[in-house]
């Protein structure tokens, strides 16, 4: 995701330092005049914003430990990983003690989104830094939204998460009942797929379920790494959610049966091996 | 659901003989033309089609069994309640040994759809019988789909009720979690309402639960049997739905919570009342 966000900014203009674990991913990136910097205090030193995208929680942590010795009060810092809310909170909290603005700012999307600058991004932190980071976020996505204090971006993209699971495991679960009726499951999706049972998990996984494509546009590794997100949230806010705690096992069922690098609709493997049991 | 499916017809220049259980209603159709008959079987006797329009399983059935002493060979019964599809299968094999065409074809759409002529209608039985069937369909529904043999239809509106029910469940869940973290649920349908957390029970009853505005679309009640009737089809075809079992009691609690004429976005006061128990 961060190689063709930095490619957007790059081409909208801006100077962008790239760091990275994978240096050699990142040399990718200097054909579009990225300077790739091999230290991470170095690439953030003096930069006007500092963008971290990397996979979790303790990712995030270390980046942030990484650069801190670097960064001078006044810089904006710009996490838009899907990580823990409290995390961020925690993360922002200490920044603002040397003068450094936070925002948590995760983007749902996809590569396709990152590629054609229509991510969708929740930001959570002071608003002040939300204006200040505007115009870059316009570079990168099309619906931006700011959804409150420190952590808010979080707790959006963790609710978005819980809606995506769940509205697939009801295409799923239809899609499996339908053929064990005997129907014929693309027809049913015609039947079924413009009224109250619309959505865009339906009309975009239900054929590449139905077609056993279990090709990624999601991972489901990295969607249980978000349900494991949301299960940490929901604990703290003492929060029962027993639809996610359900559809969260669906999915590490899938990753026992293989599907950890598949895309989020091999669930329905998942769940045909689950019914399959008499 | 039946009186603006008869008015429909009746606008189409159809005549219409009405016979209903609460016959005041029935008489409500007589300025648009209806013929009101108090004796089903008169009500019946030489129809070219008999549409059955009644809330479960035993109702049909009683229906039928009061109709066919009336019938005559050549005739045609569309059954367009939602029902076990096992019962439809029945009633269609017993109607066909006096030469009575049969047909099950549930709707969506609800009541807007059927005053508007644009229910979703999901049919099963002959498919010569759907044919003859299909310029009465036209004069109700918009979407037309021959679904395949007798209880096709059935099995297709139930696989439509568990993505309905499920799909919900995830909005309900998703605002559930992102008000305890604090957010303003109103801005979170704004910030995930479109991508691919969108749904038509987000778009259309996410408003409506951030308002607490449980006034019925559809009720709970009649989705509780729907899902009772989806539970029986999977047991007959020892089919495992994890997902569906779980909103199916979120749904009866509801109803103990007293929601059993409310809309069925009113899960969320079940769900809220769940989850608050720490």
């Amino acid at each position: 995701m961060g190689a063709p966000m930095a490619r957007r900014l790059l081409k909208a203009g801006h100077k962008v330092r790239v760091n990275s674990r994978s240096i050699e991913k990142a040399r990718a990136l200097e054909p579009d005049g990225a300077a790739i910097i091999s230290d991470p205090a170095r690439a953030v030193a003096g930069a006007d914003a500092i963008f971290v995208m990397v996979p979790d929680t303790p990712d995030v942590e270390g980046v942030v430990a990484q650069i801190e010795p670097a960064l001078a009060a006044g810089q904006l810092v710009i996490d838009m990983s899907t990580i823990s809310p409290s995390a961020e909170r925690a993360i922002s909290a200490h920044l603002r003690t040397i003068g450094v603005s936070y925002l948590d700012a995760p983007v749902s999307g996809g590569e396709p989104g990152a590629i054609e600058g229509t991510l969708t991004i929740m930001v959570g932190g002071d608003e002040a830094a939300f204006k200040r980071a505007r115009p870059l976020f316009e570079v990168l996505g099309k619906r931006i939204t700011y959804m409150g204090s420190s952590g808010a971006g979080q707790v959006t993209k963790l609710a978005n998460q819980i809606a995506v699971s769940l509205t697939l495991e009801g295409v799923v679960e239809a899609l499996v009942f339908a053929k064990a009726g005997g129907l014929d499951p693309a027809r049913v999706l015609d039947a079924i797929g413009a009224g109250a049972a619309a959505s865009w998990q339906m009309s975009n996984l239900g054929p590449k379920i139905i077609a056993s494509d279990f090709r990624p546009g999601f991972f489901i590794k990295l969607l249980r790494k978000d349900l494991n997100l949301v299960t940490g949230a929901a604990r703290e806010n003492r929060n029962a959610l027993p639809g996610l705690a359900l559809v969260r096992s669906m999915f590490n069922l899938a990753a026992v049966l293989g599907h950890d690098m598949d895309g989020t609709q091999a669930l329905a493997d998942a769940l045909d091996t689950f019914s399959r049991v008499k």
